[in-house]
């Protein structure tokens, strides 16, 4: 993509309406515009990185077993007074009525449509189990909506929701998940540990958050050092096999928010082991047994012939307040450090004197030859100053730079840097290409 | 896929609400649920299809320059008072009132909207030209929502939005988005025309609505049937050259819907041209020069120095209803024929004797070869009678059906057939392989 046909509008003040480094360098970069409070546009370099987020998300999803699907965003209010939540929502619901005096309402969650689904067409425990997922917008109407889309009114969440016979298997699927979102931060380029979450009235052990680590996150957290070094599933893992030690492996050791931090038990790790940190809730898994599918009257018949309600689980990933825990987990001053999986060009190349035909060709020529192997290329052809050049490049983060210009084409070299280190390197051009292309 | 890991709720009785056939087999395949009226839940092989039409879309509004971002559903209502379309536009809009008491809606469309994104950012002629589209959820509060996805209240559409200096500009936009249309539909396998549409108080001629033709289309269209052996432009095409030639080819010859009809022009085509047909409304493209950008202030500076508002036009393709018209222009009685295109899976395999040794290692093994070549399969290991699995894989229309039974695989064979010519052919695995794979 040549930056001269592109959308990049950067800004060159920092917006005072920003209290969050991400929220500041998602409006500084071009990402981001907010429309009205909590609500955004995201712009074509925030579309770029939510999508990548969202396909990584979806993967891990699809590789477990969760199946897509895609419900609508308005939603009747009927559904919703089955389960009993129409009252209980309280404001941040945002209720609608048609043009039929009927009431919408715009869906902060799924459980009771999924539950819908799920009772219309399943009546036998041989159709189980089942993990049906949605990537879609939601809207929680928020009494001060802040911190950009950290926090906003209208959010693109990803939700699964799995349907088993007995609590027994809702644990299978409960793993399934807890596994999937390790994989899922993790190849994001992310340090997420699970934390067991209150469970409230439905109690047990099968509710954890994912919270990612980092200096600016909202709050407090305390863990063992060991889980830093816990490995990560791989992507050959087996779902159908046993997970549970796996999941052994990253709860036994002591992790918890704020909210449910034990002094007592935390003091009681070797002072070596105890870290406290801030960190940033990015998903959240939850056990809540049939309490939609009861009074919703989702059942199954068992192997016995008689029939049960369904025991359900809900799998929240937040995928555009993840864009934003990205930044927060990873910048510095001069702007964002984007991890490979999910920056959106993969090289942003510098032309440094656009109009002397020898660097023009030069770039034309790496723009073909990184394209031709692969590459997203954000080719910075416009007459800028060097200086607001590279101050852009940093600011937008892309993992590498290859910058090019007449001085050092002389002598037929380039310049490649890499944004995470600031590491800079002077190569020939053939060198460069072999770098950035794996050749 | 297994199917017996999937999630493909077949329906056996037609059901009674479907009027038209797109809608019957959507439901009858499993593809789609209904919420509320004109709101749907796309199941799992309909959301396949979905994302795989506007997959199509997105490729070539990028290959013609255009650039992608999402703006949000919700939208404030003081930025359509601006243009003054918030009180013009009637009971269609759905009118929100948040927490707060500020009057929102849901966005039927995204003229005002994208105008503020662009006067927000945009100051000189020398950002021009930039088209910027979204693929997003609208709401239009239909009096009376029917025939499915084809004209429902919650609908996915493209929408991208062209700005220009000048009326000239305008025209390179429009011509760009023209043959952008042309190649989208004939990759998703329809023929679609371009027909010229009222352009209303804005004159000229820039404004098409594009028409699948289809026998059981919702309204009548003539047609000059040179225009059937019009080429397609290529992948190849260069949008950075004069587009005139190929729109002239496309609008010089007679086609109007039944609205735009003029019968004396239409009577004076030699006969052996004159077509009658039945069409859908699939794609339509607008300029409607500075309707929005005057009132909205969106201007930029022109090379003389002096600011002018722009010129801009708008063009829609109805995603989710385009997954309908592909049935209405591709069905049989038994069921959906896709396209190969967009099908929910390439191929389905049918297990004709689930358990026997011999009849699932042959299956296990094609399964595994088709996959590693890249093909989406759909392995019907399921325990059904052989005739209802017949009936389950016309029913949802892949492109091709590989049946496995042990009677066949005696002698090394299986039978291929081909959805769309309804042929089959009984040959050795390894050819079937071939076949499949290209190979």
């Amino acid at each position: 993509m040549r930056l001269s046909r592109y959308f990049l509008p950067i800004l060159k003040e920092t917006p005072k309406e920003a209290e969050i480094v991400s929220h500041r360098l998602m409006l500084r970069a071009g990402m981001l515009r907010q429309q009205s409070a909590g609500i955004y546009s995201w712009l074509p370099m925030g579309k770029k990185v939510l999508d990548k987020v969202g396909q990584i998300v979806r993967e891990e999803q699809d590789r477990s077993g969760a199946i897509e699907i895609m419900m609508p965003t308005i939603q009747s209010a009927d559904l919703w007074r089955e389960s009993g939540r129409y009252d209980d929502y309280g404001k941040e619901m945002l209720r609608i009525t048609d043009r039929h005096e009927r009431d919408m309402l715009y869906g902060p969650t799924n459980e009771e449509m999924v539950t819908d689904i799920f009772r219309s067409y399943v009546r036998s425990y041989r159709d189980l189990p089942l993990n049906l997922y949605h990537i879609q917008w939601k809207f929680r109407d928020e009494v001060r909506p802040r911190f950009g889309v950290m926090r906003g009114r209208e959010f693109l969440m990803k939700d699964a929701y799995s349907f088993d016979v007995d609590q027994e298997g809702a644990r299978r699927a409960y793993n399934k998940m807890f596994v999937a979102y390790l994989r899922t931060f993790e190849r994001l380029g992310l340090q997420a540990i699970p934390m067991k979450a209150d469970s409230g009235p439905i109690g047990g052990d099968m509710t954890h958050e994912f919270i990612v680590l980092a200096s600016t996150g909202e709050s407090a957290v305390f863990l063992d050092k060991e889980l830093l070094d816990t490995p990560v599933p791989g992507a050959d893992t087996d779902f159908d096999a046993d997970l549970s030690p796996i999941v052994t492996a990253w709860t036994s050791k002591y992790a918890a928010t704020e909210e449910m931090h034990d002094e007592a038990a935390f003091a009681a790790l070797p002072d070596e082991r105890k870290v406290t940190a801030r960190g940033i809730e990015v998903g959240h898994i939850f056990y809540f047994g049939t309490k939609y599918s009861e009074p919703m009257g989702a059942k199954v018949a068992g192997p016995d012939g008689t029939e049960r309600p369904v025991h359900m689980g809900s799998y929240g990933i937040g995928v555009s307040r993840l864009v934003a825990g990205l930044i927060e987990a990873s910048h510095d001053d001069a702007g964002i450090i984007w991890p490979d999986s999910v920056a959106p060009f993969d090289v942003g190349l510098v032309n440094l004197k656009v109009g002397d035909a020898a660097t023009d060709a030069a770039c034309e020529d790496l723009l073909a030859k990184l394209e031709a192997a692969g590459k997203d290329v954000l080719y910075d052809d416009t007459d800028g100053r060097a200086g607001a050049k590279f101050a852009t490049m940093d600011l937008i983060g892309l993992p590498w730079q290859l910058i090019v210009g007449p001085k050092g084409l002389a002598d037929g070299m380039v310049e490649l840097k890499r944004r995470a280190s600031g590491e800079r390197e002077t190569l020939s051009i053939e060198s460069a290409l072999a770098r950035l292309t794996g050749g």
